[in-house]
């Protein structure tokens, strides 16, 4: 941490800033500059933690050298990590597709889809039982009744599922049935759900909230890990931003960040981040020749009577081309799929 | 509903369009512009919930005429609503300052500031005891304990005490104790939240998401009240732009735009908004003097040492010289404070 | 400048550094921390403009510790500059309203304007000549003849003229008949405009680019007083953020910003930042009370039939209205009016 | 156009618009609609330019429903454009990379960057001799001696050559010397220059502004094609948003959201949109995958002492691994490089 002093900082006001931190057992470096005095501090600056020195006389800005985020990052852990949901690895030499349908709506329509999924040579099964949903009014989801449906599709097809959870009961729910939780955008930071899906176990994938800063999502992912569970992958599924040409503007550098900044895999989401179905296939070829570990794409027997986000979702058909597309671009990245 | 064709639209597909809209018992109002075809949807739009007509052949988009929130809508419900929150009145002809530390650290700390707001002459007593905090190594709050130093805060003072809930178990202990609810930024859109927030009956403050859009904001405020609680008080509390001279761009354009489009009363948080202690001063004048219902002021006995968010606390001499300043700008702009 | 090297730095990559720092004259001061190694720069920095150190082995971040405006940087500068335009004093105890047409669209509408404007209090008329556009298909002004009218309009009443000037030929057909060039939000950082606004020694009104940050925008200041032109006057006139409830938001927190980094008055514009008619009151409202030093308000004698901006434009008798409004507030603040 | 009027609008309001829309000529289309009543306008809306109907008696709002740029969309010239430059077709089916330095420093330093750029199998040579700079006190450019190198590097190596303009001086000087003119971010709505390059008839690359819309980006563009000038290409180049761990954020959906709008080429420059070196890679990957018809990449022979955006630069040794990364991506996509 270093502390920056305003011009002509008072000798006094300098001194009460090095006397807070050698009373914390800390060492103060001082580096008096041509137009300003700079001090650091050497030694666990989270023993600074209850002193607001941004606020102490004199005081031009607080500095930060080193990331909060700890076990996330990959300075301290230089390895990828590869996570297991099911029998599936993310993070390693393998390209993974989750696919499935936005909403649960239906057994019916979640196993014909399962089958569907499993035929394009996707992985994982998606699909949504718990709905955040901008408006009351809109679907909000079959709840535990969808999640058994999820169960019952891995079995028919082998496919370890994945499903959003949005409360501890969704969570206490889910944990009966499905290999992997989802953490939407809108409960990034929700941090006491971050904790209760850490203390499960089970592998977390962690969606970038709609304004979350890389930082901020790497803390959120901290919360999951420090609760003993490291099993997290994170999902970029675009961010708020002036356009609206697109629903979210997928951050497609947010690909290489992660890889520079942590260890933890990453896919990309370009259903939810465009919105729009035509450019759900060219997004996911960026995603993949970026170097994402993996993809999220919706998919619906009938997507112009689905309940939910119809607008992004592929017909099989077109899942199924995707595919197919993907297939020779991941081999060129040096993937399997 | 207004449903826009390509130039050029083949007629089958505009009968395929008007087919699904009266399929519904709705009417299709068609009007043959110089360049497109525009179908207007005349009926309960609602009907049409489980169509994607965005998908549907030739549609080039879809525009919406009216929003999705109806209960916190103005047109529905042109006279402002009044919230009661114990004998303290928000929406009504009074200025309504609510002020406390962003977190409460014990019951000293909690005393000793409840006394100082009430004598700067604020209303309501705010603290935290669940704190969202970025990382998880920051402090998160006394929970439990704290809010019972609130109730005795509200004992000692007789000021009505709001405190955030965070979670189900979070609120069913504040309920015991507290006169408002607090909904922070980062759980605007965890609906499952607002609904038990709803629930109980108890006036809500319900804070503006980071990136939220006002529409948006309302929406979550019309999952509150859909539960039958139409005791909401919506606190703008700064939006995250790309400018980095202020922790939030406060958004003061907001107030003037609530007044328009919702009945519900709205109050502004300076002190998150900027996040910078000496910017709390003008920005709570410039609330004012917008047109806003109260503010949200934080304020602490050392801000230096404070354990969550000092930097922007404003000393208990700071509050009364504010409150000072505020006194005859309130008279000027017709309200009582 | 500080350097901030990797965990783990070799130290062959700190003595690089080093070498490159004292290689140009300056003082290398490194401080050894607990995780990693920061290397403050004592000495004249702008010798380092052509050295990319963030590039350099084992650096992980540069962090400026100090702004790169100095002239307009009130740490250099600290008492507030009052910028003269004609007889009227910016940035002094008194509060000037700005106020015109978007466009001037003939000699009759404008000398019409110019009187309601001189009734209504203003002190300063506006109105464009040169439009910048969105569409080539819109109303692009009446150019120079709309600068002469200008100058009509000013002998008329005697209140000073400020045009906006869009180049270089712009520049020089205004310096003939106005007071005070203002530079648009879209030309903010047309540096070559700045330059040639800078060498006219006219006061010069520089409005907010729409995703500037404050510090850009200080820089473009620095442009034209680095041109030996110190009159400059900062509008803050909204920026560019996800919400579409207004035209732009209104960055309010600006003045008090600006009031602490530089010594150049600012003024406010409601009518652009908000582009609605209704929120051009209460915004205005608010610019006084968090300090600005004026106004800058758009009028028409019909904004029906405006060619340019008429949604955001008041009628003569709302200018009137406003300014009534100001008046008792503007003492409250204590600024004459 | 739409017009949708507020809820129990009275019936003169409606009768006032329509007849306004019938006194231009055009027709009202009206339709009763459950909640509003809806006004739809058929025929040339431009006759309604000097109307500001938003602002009459019981509107809510106007909705276009056509694009106001006409030449540059899609939907009236739905073949694809390919440009030339020189002897290189952009927008057709071969991949075109844009290379050289950001600033051209010297003769030597650009003839020696020529001849790297031409070796890695770069199809256009780019540098800036104009420099938009934030600060005034950074390095701005060697202006007319700069563009002399960049004819002179053509002739000894035959690359075209294109360079920044940022005034009606620059576009003189460049006339003589360059193959495409650039219109860089910063000026992209200074709609003087916009004109001023579309009447010199070369091609122009036109960057997308920092804050700019899609919509904004195509208006721009049809500013130059209503001079006469169809040369147009589009560079995607990163947009401001809130994320800071790169410099912009690059908007991969711009491009098949561009194909899907607009018949011009888009190019893709992930130098400037990530600000770092070690981004330009998969992001360059990216950009070839999600369907871009070109590249942008800047290189040095020397990045740590480039004079401007060293940290984003390549190596030529990076360069010509990036291009053989490139070349079976590219015609993995079916395009020739």
């Amino acid at each position: 941490m270093i502390i920056v002093m305003k011009p002509n900082a008072k000798r006094e006001s300098i001194q009460n800033i090095t006397g807070i931190i050698e009373g914390k057992g800390l060492t103060a470096h001082i580096s008096n500059g041509k137009e300003v005095t700079v001090i650091g501090v050497v030694g666990d600056k989270s023993k600074l933690q209850d002193q607001n020195l941004e606020i102490a006389e004199d005081v031009d800005k607080i500095v930060p050298v080193t990331e909060s985020y700890k076990l996330a990052n990959k300075k301290f852990h230089p390895e990828p990590s590869v996570i297991k949901v099911g029998n599936v690895s993310i993070g390693g030499d393998e390209l993974i597709v989750m696919s499935g349908p936005c909403a649960v709506e239906s057994r019916a329509q979640l196993i014909e889809t399962a089958h569907a999924v499993k035929k394009a040579g996707a992985h994982i099964l998606r699909g949504g039982a718990y709905k955040p949903r901008t408006s009351p009014y809109a679907f909000q989801g079959l709840e535990e009744e969808g999640i058994k449906f999820m169960k019952e599709a891995r079995e028919e097809t082998g496919l370890p599922v994945v499903c959003e959870v949005t409360s501890l009961a969704a969570i206490e729910a889910a944990v009966k049935y499905v290999d992997m939780l989802q953490i939407g955008a809108r409960n990034m930071q929700n941090f006491y759900l971050l904790k209760e899906a850490g203390k499960t176990g089970l592998p977390v994938l962690l969606k970038r909230g709609l304004s979350a800063t890389i930082d901020e999502w790497l803390n959120a992912s901290e919360y999951i890990i420090a609760e003993g569970n490291p099993n997290v992958v994170l999902c970029e599924r675009g961010i708020r931003t002036f356009e609206t040409a697109t629903r979210n503007t997928l951050d497609i550098s947010a690909v290489p960040v992660i890889k520079n900044k942590s260890h933890l895999p990453i896919i990309v989401d370009p259903s939810h981040a465009s919105g729009v179905r035509m450019y759900v296939k060219p997004l996911a070829m960026s995603a993949v020749a970026v170097g994402a570990d993996g993809l999220m794409i919706e998919t619906h027997p009938n997507p112009a009577i689905a309940l939910s986000d119809g607008p992004q979702s592929l017909t099989f058909q077109e899942l199924l081309e995707l595919c197919s597309k993907i297939r020779p671009l991941a081999a060129l990245m040096g993937k399997k799929f």
